[in-house]
């Protein structure tokens, strides 16, 4: 029985590699004779870098940039293909995790970091970028990422204007002439797990700003400069993006990846998963167990299980998606390719409790779909 | 694929009858093919004669007793074997669900209503009793079952005592020449499920005695009344109930019936197996589909699961176990014969969220066991 573990993090609680690991076990418990294969998988939020690099292979290279609010951080590049292709996370340089919860602020954090990595990996030779932009603690349109590689951001004054969402509506003037020349000869590929447009209710600020530390007013005046952004960016660029599906991920640097730099978004678990080779590790599989912290009807677009069902169904290989969570709603993800949808609760509990018990509770979980499959499992398989 | 569906109740949320019908819905969703035949489970407890009448028919006779505070109340005998076998529950007549929280008092409860079921079968012409014993607000020793038959227990004064178990401490003597000659003609089988000595701190008094509204006072007296109680039953009949194995069930109801009848006790869930004809059923399905309330390590003697997956494995039937809740300390279980243990929980939530959702828990927790079932499912099946 040949297995493939693929899950991506249980969010907040267990990383992609520790919740492969517990599956591993709760596997082997069930029945010690499998052939267990691992990759911890990711969307383009925290964790891209590793997944792919985890799973084909090639090298981290450690920069130090801005981060959100200025601080020094460390951030990694991953580089494949001899160099040639680099991954890079929004999250690593620009992340939500990177400030604490008490200074989180979408009218001051940019995203500069991340055209700070964006340059780096130019400076490294690589020219085709996969760029994971979940998990960012900014609201700037990616303006501040332009910003790192040389885009000038005027006021009325015809000065440059500062970081953070708040400076937005300050922009007259977009001057891309100093921008990094390299920037033409590139192939810049956006992983995002979300398809909101930059403004309105369905918008990067009135979705996302209040995780990020956004108080209504907050919200108002972001969406505002947004809105403001993109007319600027239609008159000076002549590019649509108040109209672009996926421009509001990360706070707009969706839009302005799309803006600014040639990039081209798609689903990242879709990205991640050819990245990481997964067409060809999935054939030979008898069947794939993946999961996330929390399943409902909502995991589609961009979602670990879904992607990973997509993929897996051409070769008719089975899957099995064991989430932290998973509410009553989730009949739809069947046709969408996915066998068996399992919660690893186990009992009545509080969210700290699953928590805490997540190890063995993946175990139980695993474990017992494993001894279910062998109920009826053909004696030679 | 022909499935027998046989849980006990979720206590205190589903009677059995209901859980039974959720799974079948469940097992539905998934492969609406499926042949399931459905059987409501009991131990003993509340529910065993729904339970046996249910599986192999026989009729209901409702008769007026006497409560567990004198209260009338009214309960089913069952029927069968054209009359010649009965089925009562000590819980119709002296149950905990027939006094209001507030007035439990072991002090003052009485079995006395169990002696009249157990009359009235004899009245019938029943020769072969079953006797559930299972959920009894009562900790008087089974005296006033035995009272009910005709046994008189006589205080210093040559009085007959009271009713209670507050008036065990008082008994001089034990008169049984007027018990009902018909009980020497009978055979009774007493299905219990535990395994509790009659005093002590693993006694009925000390272990069930708070749950019936013992205080710690109370439970002290309690305990002394049964100790009493034995040594009276030692020198008058010259039976020792102290030392036998599930005297202490039902508030010493089983001890009683050892002393004061020909009494028999068995596994409660054996009892109802074998009287449900379950070992025949059995034989002819795929798997079987059990669960319980809450199945933790303790999940043995007397228990449904384990007693369910004990005839089954005699016909390599596998078991799948789906309770409410389950503790991750149930490995042992699998050594018991029971294939898969599954808890319905499916995200952390409150054990009232549990209960209110547990139809929709059920459902989606047996729909996933039986889609797991049909990854590896031979395609005959």
């Amino acid at each position: 029985m040949k297995i493939l573990v693929a899950p991506n993090s249980y969010k907040g609680c267990l990383h992609a590699y520790e919740v492969a690991e517990f599956m591993e076990q709760g596997i082997l418990e069930a029945f010690p004779q499998a052939e267990v294969h691992k990759m911890a998988v990711a969307d383009g939020g925290e964790g891209t870098v590793k997944a792919i690099i985890g799973a084909i292979g090639g090298r981290l290279h450690e920069v130090k940039v801005t981060g959100p609010l200025g601080n020094p951080v460390k951030a990694d590049i991953g580089l494949m293909k001899e160099g040639h292709t680099a991954v890079i996370e929004a999250a690593s340089a620009s992340g939500l995790t990177l400030v604490p919860k008490e200074r989180l602020n979408p009218m001051l954090t940019t995203t500069y970091g991340t055209g700070q990595l964006i340059k780096e990996a130019l400076e490294l030779g690589c020219r085709k970028l996969i760029i994971g932009i979940g998990g960012s603690a900014t609201n700037d349109g990616g303006v501040g990422m332009a910003q790192a590689l040389g885009a000038r951001f005027l006021n009325k004054d015809g000065e440059n204007i500062g970081y953070g969402g708040g400076e937005l509506e300050s922009i007259c003037r977009i001057d891309l002439s100093d921008m990094d020349p390299r920037i033409a000869e590139c192939e810049f590929i956006i992983a995002s797990d979300v398809t909101n447009p930059l403004c309105g209710e369905n918008g990067a600020s009135a979705v996302f700003g209040p995780q990020k530390g956004a108080t209504p007013e907050m919200v108002r005046s972001l969406d505002n400069g947004l809105l403001h952004l993109s007319r600027v960016i239609e008159s000076e660029l002549g590019k649509d993006i108040a109209n672009l599906q996926g421009a509001g991920a990360a706070g707009g640097l969706g839009g302005g990846l799309m803006a600014f730099l040639p990039g081209k978004m798609a689903r990242g678990i879709d990205i991640v998963l050819e990245a990481a080779d997964f067409e060809n590790r999935v054939q030979q599989m008898d069947f794939v167990i993946t999961g996330e912290g929390h399943t409902d009807h909502q995991t589609s677009f961009g979602k670990t299980p879904v992607g990973i069902a997509r993929l897996a169904k051409k070769f008719n290989v089975p899957v099995i998606c064991i989430s932290g969570g998973i509410t009553s709603d989730v009949q739809g993800l069947y046709e969408q390719g996915i066998n068996v949808i399992v919660g690893v609760a186990q009992r009545p509990m509080t969210l700290e409790e699953a928590m805490i018990h997540a190890p063995a509770l993946i175990r139980h979980a695993v474990s017992s779909v494993i001894r279910t499959l062998m109920i009826t499992m053909r004696p030679e398989a």
